[in-house]
């Protein structure tokens, strides 16, 4: 029987706690430790395990190119945290907030560099293929999380552009996880593509959902105050809807400083549900996942190998937190 | 007959100027060709095809390898410029100061990417012995850098710390440059390694050399105002030893305020000489340079394909710049 995600997860926190980081100066290797133990969903890393068991009964060989990209993920959190000067994450100070920016700035690089040294103990005959996706998505990571930034500024942003953004930064590491997976356990290259969309496609339906959450999700389940997205204008889906068919209201509620943050964020939140912006986003993620749906039933395995990741895929349509 | 210096440094610069990055959003992308565009010594590169020169007659192979290297050198200058806070690089403004922060820390990591994508433009059966200095140095780099930051709030720095600091920072490149060079020209492991030490011995020399001439060296020379690591209170050999015969002196005179910069430099130099650090640094930097020739007498090609080197050496020894 394949692994459930819980027993992943476990062998991921094993991974992680079994291998710190060591090296000198201390101060540049701690904050390597420390971002990787602040725990998570540990999405990534699971899914190149799931991908890899589609294909294998040991995962064993796998546990490299998983843990590839979760360092290359933590070296995005790291970087990420400084240019959207986080104070927290996950609940905790953020790197360049316990030490310092610069600290931040080269443990990120490290931590990038530790990514590929990672990849390079899978197996040797597995390097081309897993050196060509790593980079490409590396890549498309960094394009993804400029446009992200450049957003932020920028007057209008079309619907469109905002779901380049978000495979960009988000679901193609997905997708790039699944597919290193498929590749250390010998997938040829029909299911390899296959397990590549089926990635970006459950990628794109889990970042939607993401920003339906921070506005609709309930506090105690988030374990964050939601509204985060509403307060500095982000131009999500829901709002880019909202803008379109009520011009300038949302624009109006966020910058008038006579409300409080609570009564900006369930004022946008009524307008979404009026324009019907919730719903339209909800539609536009189900297509994503109905797509990923159809990219797991053309892969080429027996069905009852595919169960965990068809669990997941319902457990990220429908989940509330 | 090997090519000379300025004929290799114009075959990078041609490599550079005709393969410029191209790639969207265009802000993220410009600050890679312009960086890569203020020029410079490229002595990197150049070494990486004086060395693969030494064992074939071709260095159109070792051209990835060679742009691998500068472009992991300039990955390092954008994210060294923010974490230094240095408005001006060769005399322009660096990546932070032209775009901003962000874009700086996103467009060096994308560099630092990219340089493994050139890597992997070099012949796959090169990539294992390629790949695991390149890491290891990518690691080192990293280190050296840390220390230097911590050095600027330590009390105090041994010589031997200084000494493994600037070892990691910028020698271990330069062995690096020399060892993918010879990687690509098919040099045995035991000529792989000599040239390895052949570059760290010199970048020490280098460098040595380099915190010299931001002292002593002359400004229409040297291109910019000396006397920065003086009134920094850089912890270099010529601070350290003048700290170990005239303690507290030099702190004195840096932490004048009575004092302008000229006379805190003219002082500070005085004193440097009075205690004989000058000399000192020169006889550390002549040891390397004296191990660096015998690393090259070992090298076992001809005489003759070594002369590009020798002379390299004997340059960077004699240099006023």
């Amino acid at each position: 029987m394949p692994h459930s995600y819980s027993q992943l997860l476990q062998i991921i926190e094993h991974s992680i706690k079994s291998n710190p980081f060591k090296g000198k100066p201390e101060n540049l290797y701690a904050p390597l430790n420390y971002i990787l133990g602040l725990g998570g969903k540990r999405i990534r890393p699971v899914l190149a395990l799931m991908s890899a068991e589609l294909f294998s009964d040991s995962i064993e060989n796998a546990i490299p190119a998983a843990m590839t990209v979760e360092l290359f993920h933590n070296f995005s959190l790291i970087h990420d945290d400084i240019m959207d000067k986080a104070p927290l994450r996950r609940g905790k100070s953020t790197v360049h907030t316990k030490w310092d920016g610069p600290t931040a700035i080269l443990s990120g690089d490290l931590m990038l560099v530790k990514s590929y040294e990672m990849l390079l103990r899978c197996e040797q005959k597995y390097w081309p293929s897993l050196l060509r996706i790593f980079n490409k998505t590396a890549s498309e990571v960094c394009d993804g999380q400029q446009m992200d930034m450049n957003f932020e500024t920028q007057e209008s942003v079309s619907e469109s552009d905002y779901l380049v953004m978000i495979k960009l930064k988000t679901s193609v590491l997905l997708g790039c996880s699944l597919m290193m997976g498929a590749i250390v356990a010998d997938a040829d290259d029909s299911n390899c593509t296959e397990l590549y969309n089926f990635g970006v496609n459950l990628g794109m339906g889990f970042q939607l959902m993401d920003d339906y959450l921070d506005a609709f999700g309930t506090p105690e389940l988030v374990g964050k105050q939601p509204g985060g997205d509403i307060l500095s204008a982000k131009k999500t889906v829901m709002f880019i809807h909202t803008q379109k068919h009520e011009p300038n209201k949302l624009k109006s509620i966020v910058e008038d400083s006579s409300l409080t943050n609570q009564i900006k964020i369930e004022s946008a939140k009524s307008l979404f549900i009026q324009t019907g912006a919730d719903e339209y986003l909800k539609n536009i993620a189900t297509n994503y996942f109905n797509q990923a749906v159809q990219n797991l039933k053309h892969i080429s395995v027996n069905d009852f190998r595919k169960l965990e990741l068809e669990k997941l895929l319902v457990y990220l349509q429908t989940r509330t937190k």
